[in-house]
């Protein structure tokens, strides 16, 4: 019998898989489980973008353009336009998620062997692009002590190689929730100019910025242009997930041109999530300032109901609908699963995904979990009550 | 500035590409263009798939499971059953379009550096997917003279090495529509089991089989469980490209949970069209007679009509609805070009696809050049008798 890959088998397995059966199980024991390891908003998806297709006179469903329709990339420009951003339709690719612009980025500018710096703890999925890619990620440590701000430049400065083909940001942070500043994003520029390196920036959740901070996005940083490149999508922001619809964005030439010869390979993205998705962008003001409203509610009981909790620790985040908390427990990922297995209070229990898959280098996160407040305020409330009880018969 | 990678550079831009602008221009300047060179259906897609979608009640646009949705699985497992195949719903992996499973393939069998063996000429965009997954293709020559059957199985012998982990075929095949025969089949078995490979199958064209011969699936194969990888795809079986929903199966559980982590990576396969495709399933038996019917009129038509003229050999193919002919001129290419750019005949002209770059040897197929009946009876007679005009023009 053949046998796979190492690609295959250095492919990591998602950090919440593994207690997927345990949820299961609790489920089927009756007990109602409140899933806060999830990024798949509760938001309603913007009607006028489900009309659009509903609305649709199709009669042959077929390939669009590879590079995305025409009228979709004008419109996303003139949104980025309004968002102070200047650039122009065919500075877009348009792809499958913002997961496949990631994989067009790292297949236009490294090859096997090359090396990406991404401040940790970061999105688990990296880890399988870049090892899709044969590529290694160099992890740099940033704290939960300052909320996982920007690590010193320095620290940066000393894992570059002649390896090393770009960094990676992702602004809002996912699973940190932290909002880079525009004075950090100037630093990263001169970083990557000074070093002739790419600067990736994950901007997904870049509507959710919080507290009347306003995020600050590498395309608008004078002189980057051809170093930057810009990692977008619908799933977050008008919550459709599984639209499938994200983009590759960057004023340099030959990133649009090469991520282009990747698009046309795989023909076409999705059509009818494209029509949905240009529907979308005429979704109204209103909406967003209610979606916000709404989140940073959430985040403010959270964070207030889980510093209640003796021993633990919280990040305070700026954008995004995640945050990390630092448990008195020596391992999350046996908490979490010990959670699910065998505690419950009030026949409820939770499932949080435990933060080490977010780390890269080992023994990192052990005992942090990642909440992500997609749920309700109540919920979010009774839950953190779990949390609380929990490490009160946990930690005997 | 810093410099795109060295995949980046060897991604092959699609061979029709560089005929798009001069297809353009024939149309501004009034030309009626017929386009030969196209994969995409002009088929209406089945209304049951498009009316799942309308009467859709989704509020929240969600990703779904990465392996597919277990109901629309199941249906397939049904589908492939009917079809003489066994498999259980846990043998497939819902992927965007044949395409990305494909890319999960290659992902999960082969390392930078490896080889995979493909009959050429071959699907072009192999090219893309090997190059992004630092795969060298082996091309192993098919020929026109015998409509492209299976080479020798020494010739496949010759070009194993030790970093040779698959062998991919076509079956029917696109650029050739030849449909490999059972005792063809057989062969590749016997070879990929006694070297220890894996054998991939793009079943993408499968329902294509014409004149009362049956497609007899890799997956039919017994004792084949472990080696073989089917690529499935809606989107030319339902004439629905733009839905990007197609499948890797196999009954290697090794292979199906290595694929899955490359599955989990990207998330989710698109839900709307993961619903259109699933209703899909539920298409009249007649639709597909009466499509059937359509292409073997064409084909035909399209055979005989080309048979007439002089110098002209054409390929007769029993599948898909591509075929492949020789033309009397030095170098397809050009010809192809100069239809577009400099003749036409009652103010009409063809694109077709040079067949060049449907192989990876060097200077094969110069003469040769792909032509996908997607169009009705009457304009695929029009074009030709445009191409028998233009070869008189062209060869004086
Ligand atoms: C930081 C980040 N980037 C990218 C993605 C990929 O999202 P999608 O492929 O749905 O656009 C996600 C999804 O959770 C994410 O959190
Ligand atoms: C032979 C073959 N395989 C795979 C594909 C990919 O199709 P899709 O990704 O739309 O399923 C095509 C499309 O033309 C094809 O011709």
């Amino acid at each position: 019998m053949p046998s796979i890959s190492n690609k295959g088998h250095k492919m990591p397995q998602s950090p919440i898989r593994k207690l997927v059966p345990y949820a299961e199980k609790a489920v089927k024991e009756g007990k109602n489980v409140y899933y806060l390891n999830i990024g798949q908003p509760d938001i309603k998806t913007p009607e006028v973008a489900l009309n659009a297709i509903k609305n649709s006179t199709i009669d042959i469903l077929a390939y669009s353009r590879s590079e995305g329709s025409e009228t979709y990339r004008k419109k996303i420009a003139n949104y980025y336009s309004k968002n102070n951003i200047q650039i122009k339709h065919n500075d877009i690719i348009v792809t499958t998620g913002g997961s496949e612009a990631l994989l067009f980025a790292f297949g236009s500018i490294m090859d096997s062997g090359d090396e990406v710096i991404i401040p940790e703890p970061f999105y688990a999925n990296y880890n399988g692009f870049s090892i899709a890619s044969g590529v290694n990620v160099v992890p740099v440590i940033s704290k939960i002590e300052n909320n996982f701000a920007l690590p010193p430049i320095e620290d940066f400065e000393k894992l570059i190689t002649p390896k090393t083909k770009a960094i990676l940001i992702c602004n809002p942070g996912n699973p940190t929730g932290y909002l880079y500043s525009k004075e950090e994003i100037k630093k990263l520029a001169a970083l990557v100019k000074k070093h002739d390196l790419f600067l990736i920036a994950d901007e997904v959740y870049r509507e959710f910025a919080y507290d009347g901070i306003s995020h600050y996005s590498i395309l608008e940083e004078p002189g980057l242009e051809d170093y930057a490149i810009v990692i977008d999508s619908v799933s977050k922001r008008y919550s459709m997930c599984g639209a499938r619809i994200g983009y590759l964005v960057s004023k340099n030439t030959a990133i649009v041109s090469t991520a282009l010869k990747f698009a046309q390979a795989r023909l076409s993205p999705p059509t009818l999530a494209q029509i949905a998705s240009e529907a979308a962008l005429d979704t109204p003001q209103s909406y967003f300032t209610e979606v916000i409203e709404e989140y940073v509610d959430r985040r403010n009981t959270l964070i207030s109901e889980l510093e209640k909790i003796e021993g633990v620790k919280v990040a305070k985040p700026n954008g995004a609908f995640y945050c990390i908390a630092e448990l008195p427990v020596k391992n999350s990922d046996d908490f979490a699963q010990w959670l699910l297995e065998s505690f419950s209070y009030e026949n409820e229990t939770v499932m949080v995904a435990p933060a080490a898959g977010f780390y890269s280098s080992p023994n990192m996160g052990l005992n942090q979990i990642r909440i992500a407040y997609v749920l309700k305020e109540e919920s979010l409330k009774k839950a953190v009550t779990i949390i609380r009880e929990a490490l009160k018969v946990y930690n005997n």
